[in-house]
């Protein structure tokens, strides 16, 4: 099929056949499609919209595009699926820290990849880097040994997943096309069906420090996302969860693996734990290894007994990492100089601006604001008096570690913007919004058009 | 301005400013837009569409891109402004060699620039070309003292004009965003206000054969033309025309100059003639070289007292080029071998389908499928009896002179579908259908959104 009829078929608004999808991600794959023909279907995909068929037959054609992982021979035995979560992305987000090895715990198989954290909301493999010796760059030989070894891996997406995506994320930034949602949810999906999963769990986050800020943006994000992957035969549902204010009281990566840490060893923020418990217990149902009536009993007993604590160290040390951390925090790099942001004002802290936090955090260097740049894991920001907090005029608030003082001011300004002071305390919110299940994404995607 | 704030802004279908469309076309000239973001701006203005001023601004910077001409030296002490002929394209269309001469002596300063011709409907530098010796191809210096000696100039675009518009085309044709009025009005005028004309006569021909084979179409193109064209201070008007049936009786090129020059002497068909004289007498109105009331007369008067044939004389003198081939035809290229496609039945010719002959020239050899295509000047087609001949069945309806066989035959096929013999002789149709003026044309487009 020749570029130019594929590309005019969507600009006049008709439907791509999944030929012409799968002309087009082999032409991207192999370079016979020049980028500005790319560009141009981009931009008509942006304006004339995607059905669900075509979004998962791009999400198929991207997984088709490199290495497809396939870990049936560790789950069929089990009669279960390799499962995993995956965030949208939040300020002081480290729920996979405690899930991964909850889940596993119970008995999951959880084969996760991530990308590189960017922007404000940081990234998993970031945090777990700021272990001692802790490798994300396994070999997918070593990925293996390390999955039956704890059935639980956390790596790097190396360059053999999804080539296609790559090349279109890199193209859609570069030409104002990124927040198509159709494009977003094949492009995290096709990363994820690459791992070999059968079930996901979705964390799509809704707030100033989220990727969505508004709730039906993140509703129909989570619609397309929970619609593709179960017509990629992927068992999903989706989370709508808060992101306001941070997750738990610490944001940063050394300062966030160690209150994954206190999680696992219930002296974690409720937060952090009901959320974590929460997903994990999905987790555990849609890949089959624990009923739904079960599930949340067996991750807590997983938590209470220490056997989620364990696993964290198992794979610590699988990959590579000095699993001494769990019972030594100092042995986690950390800036040596602080300062504290005081309450303006006497009342009840109403807000901690998630956004701000998470912005405030990649100036100190705990975050990335270019593909290139390298992070600090040993700064960042905790929370010593979160959202609801009764205060006095000059009570401290927030702690920023630091390291680079000029950072530290332009850090300083954005974080005492993002704390408020009211004189009636804030009305506690939920946690999680919403749940999206397959059935009703698909009807929503198919009713929509 | 950012290339990507600029592509977002049309892709959300807001207004481009001046500033924003300068941006553009300088990175397109100077290559600092990469083709990816060129290309995802042209569909987003294909898909969401322009304004009149954006239109114009555009057109306006592609002028400034390159070379702009200026004949005021010429025409300021005449009281006029240089003026141009500029036709969409048809099948058999050769007026500009009679208009052009005839304007010319009538006192006009005509310096017409063309491209390349290329698909079915030819071009008019092609068929001068076919005369021996003529040259398009004349530096500025050239262009200047032919201009200065006759009073026209007809020659080829060079690399100086309009460059932006050349990048900007070639990846539109790649992209499928071609059919865009405001990009295809911007590219015509780019090069046409290039020319340092003050006064503009557009022929946007409809049907089969033409650029635009819908009316409504044609007459949204026409709009954008001549709204773009008073914008952009040229005095512009515009004439829909009809093109389902060749223009004259010979497409092709030797064949279709042997037409001009037998309508330079009064002997040419009726349509060619009447056109040629219409539009060469608004050329004298437009331009201030004659008033309304007189401007068709003195263009009569050219052509019966043979000036109109002499200039065309002197012009091809002018261009290097043989003018004996006024009165000796021989001396013009025409390959020897013919065949006749006959009419099917008896009864009255009900159409010669314009498009398909065009194709069926294309396909002999007398024009262009591709850029490259090297141009046979001696074959072509002539109708030898035009819709509403009464005809019995077997008699010569088209003459096909050509050189290869085997292009004969895909030729033959072509023409012989594109004749329709019916019972009854068919109404006869007018030529002109509708002249758009630049009032109404700026009316029509803001009144549109």
């Amino acid at each position: 099929m020749r570029a130019l009829d594929i590309i005019r078929t969507k600009r006049d608004g008709q439907v791509l056949t999944r030929e012409a999808i799968d002309a087009f991600v082999t032409g991207v794959t192999d370079g016979t499609w020049p980028d500005y023909q790319v560009s141009a279907l981009l931009m008509a995909i942006f304006l004339k919209g995607m059905t669900l068929d075509e979004a998962t037959d791009l999400t198929q054609a991207m997984v088709h595009s490199g290495l497809a992982l396939d870990w049936s021979e560790l789950t069929a035995a089990r009669g279960t699926v390799a499962v995993d979560k995956h965030s949208t992305g939040g300020v002081g987000d480290k729920t996979s820290l405690v899930l991964a090895p909850l889940a596993a715990a119970c008995g999951a198989i959880v084969p996760m990849m991530s990308g590189r954290g960017l922007g404000h909301t940081g990234g998993t493999l970031d945090k777990l880097a700021a272990i001692p010796g802790f490798r994300t760059d396994l070999t997918l030989a070593a990925m293996r040994t390390a999955l039956v070894q704890t059935g639980c891996v956390l790596i790097r997406q190396t360059a053999d997943v999804a080539p296609a995506d790559r090349k279109l994320y890199a193209l859609r930034d570069a030409t104002s096309t990124v927040e198509s949602k159709p494009l977003i949810a094949s492009s995290i999906l096709s990363k994820k069906v690459t791992e070999g999963i059968g079930a996901l769990v979705m964390d799509v986050k809704v707030g100033s420090g989220g990727f969505m800020t508004d709730i039906n943006d993140a509703r129909e994000l989570a619609r397309w996302l929970v619609g593709i992957a179960a017509r990629s035969g992927v068992r999903t549902e989706a989370f709508l969860t808060r992101m306001d204010t941070p997750l738990g009281l610490r944001v940063g990566n050394s300062n966030e693996v160690l209150e994954a840490i206190a999680t696992l060893k219930g002296e974690g923020p409720a937060d952090v734990e009901a959320l974590s418990v929460h997903l994990a217990a999905r987790m555990l149902v849609m890949s089959g290894v624990a009923s739904a009536d079960e599930a949340e009993s067996q991750v807590r007993a997983a938590l209470t007994s220490g056997r989620g604590l364990e696993k964290f160290a198992a794979i610590i040390t699988a990959q590579g990492g000095d699993a001494r951390v769990i019972d030594d925090p100092s042995l986690m790099p950390m800036a040596d100089r602080e300062i504290l942001i005081r309450a303006p004002r006497s009342g009840f802290v109403s807000r901690i601006h998630a956004g701000m936090v998470g912005h405030a955090a990649v100036v100190l260097g705990a975050g990335r604001d270019h593909v290139e740049a390298v992070i600090d894991h040993g700064v960042g920001i905790d929370v010593l008096a979160p959202e609801g907090t009764a205060v006095r005029e000059g009570d401290p608030v927030l702690r920023v570690i630091y390291r680079d003082t000029d950072r530290l001011e332009t850090a300083r300004a954005r974080l005492t913007a993002a704390v408020e002071v009211a004189d009636v305390a804030p009305t506690p919110a939920p946690l999680i919004l919403e749940t999206i299940h397959a059935i009703d994404a698909i009807h929503a995607q198919e009713t929509s058009r």
